[in-house]
C-alpha cells in the first residue's frame, strides 16, 4: 500500500502515511502476500494449477451509504458486497485489496471503528488485507475493494450465460428485506414492530453472502447460472435471462419472505416492487436442472440456508411475474425500472 | 464489471450500464478472462505454479490530477502508476481491474476519450481491463485501478526491506522532470523555451513505466531492493533505507537531470528541492552489489535505458545528500518534507 502525495494544496492534512501504519497495516499482518503493505504490491504465491477469481466494486458516501452511517458498517458493507460476488462463483476468499479516498477532516475515531468493521469481517471469512492506497479527496468517503478468490480446479465456473430452458431458478435466504431496511431508514415506509424494524435494517447495513452455500453448489457441479443478487431479483434475473438467451417465469407468492417482509407488505401491498426490484440482498440467485433440484435442497438444510425454487426458465426473452392468482404481474407500472 | 444503482436520488443520471457496455466493454474482449465484463469477476487460469503480484493506486481529480485535464492522459496516467508498480517488482503485466466514481453531468465525449487513452495503453502494455465497478459520484472523478502481473517462479521479489550495507543505488531515466512539469502547469516555474515546457508536461502527464529494464533486472537476480519513484527521489530512498534499517549517502551531483531540468536548474537553483522530492517520476530506484553494477550497465544500454550511481548504502539510518563540493546538502531547510 503506498500513499500518494496530495499535490494541489499545502494544507497539512492528517498523514495518509500515519493513518496505514496505524489504522491499515495492523489489517495485514496475518498473510505475508501483503508484505505488510510496505512494498506497494502483495505477493500471492501458488504452487499449484490455480483458478483465480477476481471482483472488484466501489462504494461511495451519500450514493451507497449514508455519510452518517456506523463506519464499522460501511467497512463492513463494502467487503461484504466484494465477498458476495465471490459467493455467487463459489469461491473461497482469499483476501482483498482497497484504496480509499479520505475526505479532509475525517476523526481518528472514524478511522479506527471503518478499521475495526474491516477486522470482525477479515475473521470472519478468514480473509486479510493485502494491499492498497490510501489518498484524501474534497468529495465524499469512496472506497474501493478488489476481492480475490481460489476457484477449486476441477470446478466450472457458473457463468450468468448458463441457464438452460428447462431450469429450475432457485434463491437463498428471503428477498427485499435489504431494500425495505432502506425504505426504513428513509421513513418511507411502516413497519408494524420495532423488531421488525431492525432486523430490515440490520439486513440493509449487513449483507450475508452466501459463502459456504455458493462453494458447496459450485464444487458439486450443481449449477448452471449464478449470481448474487445486488441490483433485484428481477433486474438480476433478467441479466441471466440476457446473458443466456433465455426468459425466464417467476411464480411471485414463491418468492420468499422474511416474517418482517410479509408483515409490512400486508399492511402495504404497494411495496412489492420494492421487494422485487429493490436489491442489496446478497443471497444467490441460480438455475440449475429439476434432477439436481432435490440435493440442492438437502444441500442448504445442510448448511442451515433456505433454498426456495420461485420459477423456470422458458424460451424466449420474456421474464414474466405471475401474482398468486397466476395472473401476470403488471411490473412495469411498479416503478419497476432496472430493465 | 457490475453496476450498482444509485440509492439516494430519482434524478435520470446517465444509465451506468450504457457506460460499461459503449465504453468500457470493447476494453475488455481481448481477454477471456474478463469474461466479457458481464460477470461480476474475472477468471484467471494458472495451468502451473505461479507468482502474482497485485497492486493498487488511486486518483482524485483536484488531489492527483487537474479535473480539466485531457481524458485520455487522465487515464493513461492512472493505469501507468500501476504498471510502474509492477515494473519495480519485474513483473509482466496480465490485466487490471478498474473502478471508476463519474460525477453527474460527465460527457459522453469525455468517456470516449477517457476509453480511448485506456485502450492505447492496453496496447502498449499487451493487457486489458478485466473487471471492475462504475458508479456516479456527487464528488469529484475518482478512479481506482487494481493492476495484475505475473513474476517468473524462479526469482526472489525485489522488497524495499532488501537494501545491503555497501549496495550501490541505482536509478533509472533522469529525475525531476515529472515535479517541474507539475510547477510548469502551475504558472510557478520558468522554462526557457517551450520545447523544454513541453517535455516537462509531457513528463508529468505520461509515465514511462520502466518495465522491460524491471524485468531484466529481477529476472537476473541483479537487485537488492527495488522500488518505482512516485513520492520523490529522497522520500522514497527513505522508504527503503527504514525498511532495510540502513542508512544512504546520495551524490546530488550524480542525479541524472534532463537538459529541460538541468536548464530549469541554472536558471533557478533554488528549484533543486523539487528535483529531489517532488515525485511522479516512475522511475527505478535500485539497490544492488557493486560486483552486480557493471552487468547492470549492460542491460541499461541493451535496452536503451539510462542507469546512473547516485549513491551508496551506509550503516545507520540517516539518508545525506552532498553538494557538488562534497557537503552536506541542507535538505530538511528547502521545503524537504517527505520524512
Amino acid at each position: 500500500m503506498n500513499s500518494q502525495k496530495k499535490q494541489f494544496s499545502d494544507s497539512d492534512i492528517p498523514s495518509e502515511f500515519e493513518i496505514i501504519k496505524r489504522f491499515f497495516r495492523p489489517l495485514a499482518i496475518d498473510n505475508k502476500a501483503s508484505l505488510g503493505l510496505k512494498d506497494d504490491v502483495a505477493l500471492l504465491q501458488f504452487y499449484q494449477p490455480s483458478q483465480i477469481i477476481l471482483t472488484a466494486d466501489a462504494v461511495v458516501a451519500g450514493v451507497h451509504f449514508f455519510p452518517q452511517d456506523p463506519p464499522d458498517l460501511i467497512a463492513r458493507k463494502a467487503l461484504r458486497v466484494n465477498i458476495s460476488d465471490l459467493a455467487a462463483k463459489g469461491a473461497q476468499p482469499l483476501g482483498y485489496l482497497m484504496t480509499i479516498a479520505i475526505p479532509a477532516g475525517t476523526s481518528q475515531f472514524w478511522l479506527e471503528n471503518f478499521a475495526a468493521g474491516l477486522k470482525i469481517d477479515q475473521h470472519e471469512f478468514g480473509i486479510s488485507l493485502l494491499g492498497g492506497d490510501t489518498v484524501s479527496t474534497p468529495g465524499p468517503l469512496t472506497i474501493s475493494i478488489t476481492a480475490i478468490g481460489l476457484l477449486p480446479n476441477q470446478v466450472r465456473l457458473p457463468q450468468r450465460c448458463h441457464a438452460q430452458i428447462g431450469d429450475i431458478i432457485g434463491v437463498s435466504g428471503t428477498i427485499g428485506d435489504a431494500a425495505l431496511g432502506l425504505q426504513v431508514l428513509k421513513g418511507r415506509i411502516k413497519i408494524d414492530s420495532q423488531q421488525n424494524n431492525n432486523f430490515l435494517k440490520d439486513r440493509y447495513w449487513i449483507p450475508r453472502p452466501r459463502l459456504n452455500l455458493g462453494m458447496e453448489l459450485v464444487k458439486h457441479g450443481m449449477i448452471h447460472a449464478m449470481m448474487d443478487i445486488s441490483d433485484g431479483l428481477l433486474g438480476d434475473l433478467k441479466h441471466i435471462c440476457n446473458a443466456s438467451s433465455v426468459g425466464a417465469e417467476v411464480d411471485s407468492a414463491a418468492i420468499p419472505l422474511s416474517s418482517a417482509a410479509l408483515a409490512a407488505y400486508q399492511l402495504d401491498p404497494d411495496i412489492l416492487p420494492i421487494i422485487l426490484t429493490g436489491g442489496d440482498d446478497y443471497e444467490l440467485l441460480f438455475t440449475t436442472s429439476p434432477d439436481s433440484w432435490p440435493i440442492i435442497e438437502r444441500f442448504g438444510q445442510k448448511l442451515g440456508v433456505p433454498i426456495n425454487k420461485i420459477g423456470h426458465i422458458i424460451s424466449g426473452s420474456e421474464l414474466s411475474v405471475l401474482d398468486k392468482d397466476g395472473k401476470n404481474y403488471p411490473i412495469e407500472q411498479k416503478g419497476y425500472q432496472h430493465f
